[in-house]
């Protein structure tokens, strides 16, 4: 059949794996769009010279970029049906990706669980990313409630899988090369290593992001992300929103970028331990961030590198200072709260003295 | 004279040779951008290893981001005083562009016409681009009304060019080096080939694109595309449309972007056949897009490839299984056409079994 | 304290050295973008085989892209808490800047200057960028309005820095390397070279360029500017103008990029002897621009090449024949006016016939 309807809920089983079309090589292009695009600017992605003194044979692709068009690569075949993109959890950050590098996906459909009103069902996939070489780059899990195609075909049997609340420390990804002992915090002017941070600290982060059509549908179609809602402004005017949709990951690239400020050392993702999109996001909405540090964990066999493990908050047009609860007085998410990403950070600490 | 003002009807005489200004060296980064302005996915010049497999020396630049940075070229000598662009007639795309090559343009003039009312005329001219060793990359026809500096200006003798009105099978480039059997449809999801298209199938194009003010002026500006029309909102309230007309070279870019959904495997794009730009694209507006297979030809001395005449057609605000004739109750197209293309593609073709 | 947020005009001491974080490697991936961005076309950043045969070991990156980063990163540390940008001097372009170039900067305070209403000052600051081998590259000399903390906090003594009112000509930076005379005009089109311009010719640009909050901002987030103002319409909704303001680099880019017809074989700027942001820029308006040649200047040993010091004056909503004099009704520069620059180009001359 041409073209290709993408996949609705009847047509998962659980342990059906999906090699995903249109590998794509990531290139300095790629990288000075998504910094235009998000405001990123965590120095190891954007200087040359600092990676090479941290050990890296390039300034690598931000850790996101990758993520979003791996992303990209499994919506054909796993969301392009999908009502709602519902969560996130064991995301690992394994490989650095370098320009030039090719990124293809495949994933594991890994649960599957019909709706009460049967019209449509939760669908569990593990995706993992490859390089060029075949190396796992990224692995993540992520449930999607996908549409049926008819509502009266049966149903399997329900398989939720056992996910971890959290990547543990010491099953995080560093690089062997990676000199923590090398970085020199005057090359972002932000003083503070892993050692000056806190469990239970709370950072508000102070810029505020506005979005505009153009740029998220850029950041999109950059990402290869084929989901009609965030393109088609004609089908959305039907849609209860009545209008096009961010793409959840391009809101979490915002929020990131964002929390430079106050997190300006971070050298990369290592982990995505769980994460939701609590409200959608809409063209002229301005982003705001805020970080609270859930753990700080050494990591074994590092003196160079400690883990922050991070919960980044992502609030539309209410800044983080006049954000009270994280609920809403109906118990629900706080309307203003768009995103509530766990994810685990790695950051030089502080030499002998 | 500062600045030039641009050629006027009366400027131009047949046999006229123009060499036009600023070569343009494409790169990786033009590349990432036109892929974020169209939600371009063709395989081959996203993917390096997918392109070297082929034989390729690199990810080839997009045919249509090539079309588009050479027709700029021209702008400014030929169309700056147009009133419209009319129609494309044989385009050849004969060399492939990689990343790093420069592409300049020459155009001759060979046919002109002048309109019955005298202040404006119809100029043909057929353009060349080069790459930096003096390659002839691509050649095509267009003609376009020129309005006149002064309608009191003698009319040159009227001469129409006789245009074919397809590049025939046998004339189109397939580069020598290109191993079509080496193509295997896991890289894209989509399974058809060559021999899995028949000659007046239709594809309807499942995906729409929803233009912003801010994408296509940052597309025509890639494309050093210099036409008022598409930049100047100033001047153009006093235009009958009263807004900035989006540049249909990159309504074409966007149609054949939509089109990926059905003809996920097209290699490259060999010919254009003809072409006209039905009506105008606005911000605003959301394109979709219908292809009709025209013809299905076998290449000579090639078991490896096959090429198809596709009919592209670019709607706005109507998704094409609501299109129900390209005519409008008028007689004239129907007022959701906006691109009405006849171009033809190389597609690989399935090895003996 | 994180994050940290910015200093105030007490913060500040004359003689006072700030080492600015997140160098940022330029890249053709900057290059493009920044192309698209701004419409620029000038050749020698556009075309590789123009600028190796003029000298360079490959196109440069446009000055006003390397301007603009350098500005980005001082913004943190100098003007995070301006009000407004109010003047440059002394600008010198002193290196060709490459892609795959490392630019870092640094600022001395050589001024202050609090204002007579006690609640902001004045802040003169010489910034100075340099490559990835430390070489100075840029340097320039700006001054900024900044809020005070506290009102009450003590002025310090007032210094306000003698600057000059432009680059002498035998103080500008030619390469050695430069061959002017390898120049040829076909490249551009434009026939006018240094010996065809005289003091006091004026230049009415026939483009004008409809600015949107998209490209705007991608533009701000691509230089790495994160003064607020440019970016976050909720704050700014309680600001004077009500809405995001265009980051002013931005509107010099788009004005110079404008300045290519009747201007076209300028292939550098070489400096900025002043200029002043004379009224505020927001999406919507569309930009346009004059020149007018203000000394004509032969280089010191070059026969190949010259300088013109030209004025560049960038209007909004307002092409430059319809504008009759610089200064408005009130003796206030003219509303429509929202740039007006001194700088230094260098052009080829015609060679002995």
């Amino acid at each position: 059949m041409k073209p290709r309807a993408g996949n609705f809920f009847e047509d998962f089983r659980v342990g059906q794996r999906i090699v995903h079309g249109t590998p794509r090589t990531l290139t300095t292009g790629d990288c000075a769009l998504y910094l235009a695009l998000t405001g990123a600017r965590h120095v190891v992605h954007c200087a040359q010279p600092v990676a090479h003194a941290l050990g890296h044979r390039a300034a690598p692709v931000d850790d996101l970029l990758v993520f979003n068009v791996a992303f990209g690569k499994t919506v054909p075949d796993v969301s392009l049906n999908a009502v709602a993109n519902l969560g996130y959890a064991d995301g690992r950050f394994l490989t650095p990706v370098y320009p030039g590098d090719t990124i293809r996906a495949e994933s594991e459909v890994i649960g599957l669980r019909e709706n009460s009103n049967r019209r449509s069902g939760l669908v569990y996939v593990r995706s993992n990313a490859f390089n060029q070489d075949g190396v796992l780059v990224l692995t993540w899990v992520r449930w999607v409630m996908v549409n049926k195609r008819d509502a009266a075909a049966p149903a399997p049997a329900a398989v939720v899988p056992d996910l971890p609340r959290e990547v543990a420390p010491q099953e995080l990804a560093v690089p062997a090369f990676l000199r923590g002992d090398e970085f020199e915090t005057g090359v972002t002017g932000g003083g503070n290593l892993w050692d000056d941070y806190e469990a239970g600290e709370r950072i508000d982060h102070p810029s505020g992001m506005t979005l505009d059509e153009s740029d998220h549908t850029l950041a999109a179609k950059l990402y290869q992300n084929t989901a009609r809602v965030h393109f088609d402004a004609q089908l959305m005017r039907s849609a209860p929103a009545g209008r096009r949709l961010v793409y959840g990951g391009h809101v979490i690239s915002v929020c990131r970028a964002l929390s430079y400020d106050g997190l300006e050392n971070v050298l990369s993702i290592a982990a995505i331990n769980g994460g939701s999109h609590t409200n959608p996001t809409f063209a002229g909405d301005t982003l705001y961030a805020r970080s609270e540090v859930l753990e700080k964990w050494p990591l074994p066999g590092r003196r160079d590198l400690g883990a922050l493990r991070v919960r980044l908050v992502g609030l539309k047009n209410l800044p983080p200072a006049e954000l009270a609860s994280l609920d809403g007085p109906d118990g629900k998410p706080h309307p203003g709260v768009v995103l509530d990403l766990d994810y685990t950070v790695l950051m030089p600490r502080r030499g002998p003295t």
